[in-house]
């Protein structure tokens, strides 16, 4: 793996740079759609391609259930599993087992819960995570961490931070696999010294790269940018930063400021199946009636499949139906405006504009 | 519109032609996905061309309850709405009004019934239907008859074969878009002295082809095909005749053997949406546990995009994830079988050797 920072902004802490590892070459500030199941929901990989997709993320936690990871390993890995040659990072899938699961159990060692598929009784520490996502083989994986809720008193997570700590430690030492990174997770909730003391101590172990966890679960964007800010002071510039989960346009925008990398999140996607479209002079609700006879694409800046071939009255008219069809072009439309927004974003960096870009979209965005 | 036979198969009555309408060249015989709603279902347009597609079946009765033929007059004809730029022919729905459709009433002058989309109550008739059909704007178009459930009476038959008649002239005296052709359709259920007189009457009023409608509604192989035997022989050589509604493989084979050029049916896309693909060596149930780790494609000769990227094992464990791409690779993949085995079919006939063709895939497919 290679990490360059290319160019910095002038005015914010922005970079642009790029991620080499095995054949892929991936231009951050990056967006990674989630597949969690090994699918980008509604979409194949040729579709992925034509909206500029470099790598998507799955979840461990759910592929280790179904198909398990043993079944991944036997057909040749992850890539070759699901059809896809970009590259792809995995979740440990802790924030899974404590959102998802039934009866979850945590100590020191691990996590017991119950499987939400057949109620079967599991066992998982940060070993077997590491160990799975080494059996699946993507190109990133995540170390194991225990994320706690928001709000969440100072003590607990405390114990949290602690525990993520020795997790990742224990997830360093048993990482075999040397075709994949690991990164660390940052964890601390929103308390400056908990996160700062996560950060250091993970910065001494010595990761790859570094992702911040535990955000974007209600704490709203000051408290998330806050955390940002002085959490990202203690991470090494040379390393790739990666924020979990986040999110929307504006989100993602503010996190790039603070000179994160990476960034993944179901909302491109959820939004695109619920009928609810980002374009360039904001959200388009297609169920809405005033877009019964609305011979327009639903973004007319747009050059992707569905705006150079559909009009807003056809995506309706596919809602009202029940049309699958209807989820794969809003889909792909949402996730070719997040790409396109990353790209305009990182040109901007490039000519050191990144903040001018970024007031412009969002006064386009509120018009 | 123009219809060639281009050649015919030297031991059966089977026959290789090209519709050519509009800037379409259709040929024959040809299998014609069915996308009721104005959208194949779960495929793009790209991906119906991909796999060699030429013409879709839309349904004018689900099309003008929603979303109106109005919204699709307006916005240019349907294929501009749907993004199609192959043909499309449209069924008038005459089987819809009768199978799907609650509290209907039949008089000589229409068909009442409620809406199953919003219980309004409608009054269709063949006048109605026809301008419908015009303002869609499909290639093709289909008068609107009478259908009769199996078994019937012949009594029940033969006022509906009467009251087919009656309503084909109507249709036609209606018919005013003549960048639209109109086929006529021959009901009659099993009776070949109904089903005769209704050829008969329709070929006199001249019609730009036939349909055979009525069929495959549990009639059986044996009595569908004597049908199709003694009906043919009352239609004319120069017109393309339509079987509607049919069906599997070997149904499709036997009535392209009796004369048949076009069909449609669901079952490639329903079928691969219930987990069920058409190979070289017969159907695969892609959730049978036998595919857990099959890394071999759902059909080793197939060259379509879901067999040339993915195993049984992903496609089994999309369908088990619940994933919508599981839905669209199968349907991707049946209707390539589908158009596969049209184009083959075609071949074989060119070279008069069509009916080695079918006992070959006959046989391939009991293996």
């Amino acid at each position: 793996m290679d990490f360059k920072v290319l160019a910095h902004d002038k005015q914010t802490k922005a970079r642009c740079g790029e991620i080499r590892i095995a054949n892929h070459r991936i231009p951050t500030p990056v967006f990674m759609p989630v597949g969690t199941q090994g699918t980008v929901k509604t979409l194949t990989p040729l579709h992925l391609k034509e909206v500029n997709t470099k790598i998507i993320l799955c979840n461990a936690y759910h592929l280790c259930l179904r198909p398990g990871e043993q079944v991944i390993k036997r057909v040749g890995g992850l890539h070759k599993f699901i059809g896809w040659d970009g590259a792809i990072i995995t979740d440990s899938g802790g924030y899974q087992v404590f959102s998802l699961a039934k009866l979850t159990k945590v100590s020191d060692n691990g996590v017991e819960f119950q499987s939400p598929i057949d109620g079967t009784k599991l066992f998982l520490t940060p070993e077997r995570m590491t160990q799975i996502q080494n059996d699946i083989g993507a190109d990133i994986i995540m170390a194991f961490d225990e994320c706690v809720p928001y709000p969440c008193e100072q003590d607990r997570a405390s114990v949290a931070v602690k525990r993520t700590l020795s997790w990742a430690e224990r997830c360093l030492n048993t990482h075999k696999n040397k075709q994949q990174i690991l990164f660390g997770i940052v964890q601390g909730s929103v308390f400056r010294e908990l996160r700062i003391e996560c950060a250091r101590n993970l910065v001494e172990m010595g990761f790859d790269g570094y992702a911040i966890g535990g955000l974007s679960v209600g704490e709203g964007a000051f408290l998330m940018n806050e955390v940002l800010e002085y959490t990202g002071n203690y991470l090494p510039q040379d390393k790739p930063r990666y924020l979990m989960g986040v999110g929307f346009p504006g989100d993602i925008l503010d996190a790039i400021e603070q000179g994160i990398d990476m960034f993944d999140c179901v909302v491109p996607t959820r939004n695109g199946r619920n009928g609810c479209a980002f374009t360039s002079t904001g959200k388009v609700k297609i169920l809405n009636n005033q877009y019964k006879e609305d011979l327009k694409p639903l973004d007319e800046m747009c050059n992707c499949y569905t705006c150079q071939n559909f009009t807003k009255s056809y995506l309706r008219h596919l809602f009202l139906a029940n049309e699958i069809l209807g989820l794969t072009l809003m889909s792909l439309h949402n996730i070719y405006y997040f790409q396109n927004l990353m790209q305009q974003a990182r040109e901007s960096i490039r000519k050191g504009e990144f903040k001018d870009f970024k007031a412009n979209f969002l006064g386009r965005q509120s018009q």
